[in-house]
């Protein structure tokens, strides 16, 4: 079970090589990444972009681009389908998107010939490994669902849980959480956390424990939860999944962490065929190579 | 102008001495605090409640009684009315909560006879001094409002402002926080951040500079928001004042820092008369005492 996100990178070097491909690779922190991933044995690349200008950040960045497969392809949209492809024929284990909008970005990833569509939901799971606290969290959704219906948020659950479950761990605790504790007909989040939990305990949501609606307190700190009253919940301070509200929770929450606290962190897009790595361009280098590792973890669990 | 806590705390001394009363001050937690609170010159206090409950409790907890004005009364109603028509005749500066539940303190700060109640909306700030940001962060609402409509924000906005001020903050910088920065129909709370901007260049929000819709890190954080484009901004990463969409995402983010971070933070609801200490049992003493910091300087410049 990883308990860190070095755990999680040790945990990377028992899998086999995995192999990112990158859609529109001209990208100099992209390829920063993907070089020291490279380097720390996380994963190997494919690299397809327009290589003209692919060619000069490498030699300013001191990238030797012999050590990757490079796909020669100037058009954006069509870089994007054959980048995407590699990894829909299994040549490649993950997909990275480099320096191309997000929007047609993900029209290769949806695309039905070529893409990684599921009959899932897609969702997005930030795994974070922060000061002041034992274990990883996972929070979901942060950056991709803004408004998650009832039914959404079963989805998000149930492709969270698998990531939990490629991290090692067995039977994650789900907390959907809120301002408050108790179920408030006033506000439809602390109904839904309620229906939630329920769902769960009547088997239609599996492989995980659901016990919502929680304050963060009552989800993450075993100390509050046992002082202000744990009994009959079955989540006492020891959540692994925290499932937000809404997109504007998650993403300030998020951004709290990141900006105001001492944490790793690394992302994933999930409800895919294969890991989907769609960071930012405001992430680090480190965030960037962490969601690589973290999308090689998942790579070898889905190999399964 | 106070760029951290201590920095408040300095400017606590420079006041005269403030006088908190509490309601039902029978609770151990609520005299440590307000013990350190006269120990440290931050305030004095007077005690209302049931005296026989109260003594066996200060004489474990080593406090004298002597030191303190005490007023003997059984009943919790009758208590809280009584320690809040001192705070409505001016024999004391600020009103604290004591062993009395949140709804009978709150009818006591609202009564029309000898309450705190005036023409504004009642709404909660929370004053951050955290890891990684230079300056005090002012949190609105996380504790109060439930789902704030726009003329709900309008009234935080101009709570808090006050609040700000009184810290120092002459002209302070308010960013109505949203998971994007862009204005998109679909989130209503982007609209609305507009919204309020506008309100504030029309000069319908006066003592401050309204910006948003901001992501938290185009507002706290001056390297992101160059990074990512601040051109027409008013606010790039120097925001003072925090307004969030709703009490889920202020109440999650606000218990984040305080669990995931390492911060000192002081609370006190405003829109009364005078400064109203509503801190929660599961706050520290640190956070209650300054609380009852915050409550003085504020009481101060209510004076003026």
């Amino acid at each position: 079970m990883s308990k860190s996100f070095d755990d999680l990178l040790s945990k990377v070097s028992g899998c086999s090589k995995k192999k990112v491909s990158v859609a529109v690779a001209q990208d100099g922190p992209v390829l920063e990444a993907v070089e020291e991933a490279r380097v720390r044995g996380i994963a190997d690349a494919v690299l397809v972009g327009d290589v003209s200008l692919m060619q000069p950040i490498a030699d300013e960045l001191g990238i030797d681009l012999g050590n990757y497969e490079v796909i020669d392809e100037k058009d954006m949209v069509t870089a994007a389908r054959k980048a995407v492809e590699l990894v829909h024929n299994g040549e490649a284990d993950m997909y990275m998107k480099g320096l191309i909008d997000t929007k047609s970005f993900l029209k290769s990833v949806l695309d039905k010939e070529v893409g990684l569509r599921t009959d899932k939901t897609l969702s997005h799971v930030c795994v974070f490994d922060v000061m002041n606290h034992e274990g990883l969290l996972f929070l979901t959704d942060v950056a991709f669902l803004p408004y998650p219906t009832l039914e959404e948020k079963v989805s998000i659950i149930e492709n969270t849980v698998e990531i939990a479950h490629a991290c090692g761990i067995e039977n994650p605790k789900v907390a959907p959480i809120a301002a408050v504790e108790v179920v408030n007909p006033k506000m439809p989040v602390t109904v839904e956390a309620a229906e939630l939990t329920k769902m769960c305990e009547e088997g239609k949501i599996t492989g995980c424990i659901v016990d919502g609606p929680l304050s963060l307190d009552l989800a993450i700190d075993r100390e509050a939860a046992k002082h202000k009253g744990a009994e009959g919940r079955k989540i006492v301070g020891d959540a692994d999944i925290l499932l937000f509200p809404d997109i504007h929770a998650g993403n300030i929450t998020y951004k709290a962490l990141t900006h105001l606290s001492d944490c790793k962190n690394g992302n994933i897009l999930t409800g895919t065929k294969a890991p989907v790595i769609l960071t930012s361009r405001s992430d680090s280098k480190e965030v960037k190579v962490n969601s690589l590792a973290l999308g090689a973890v998942v790579a070898e669990a889905l190999k399964k």
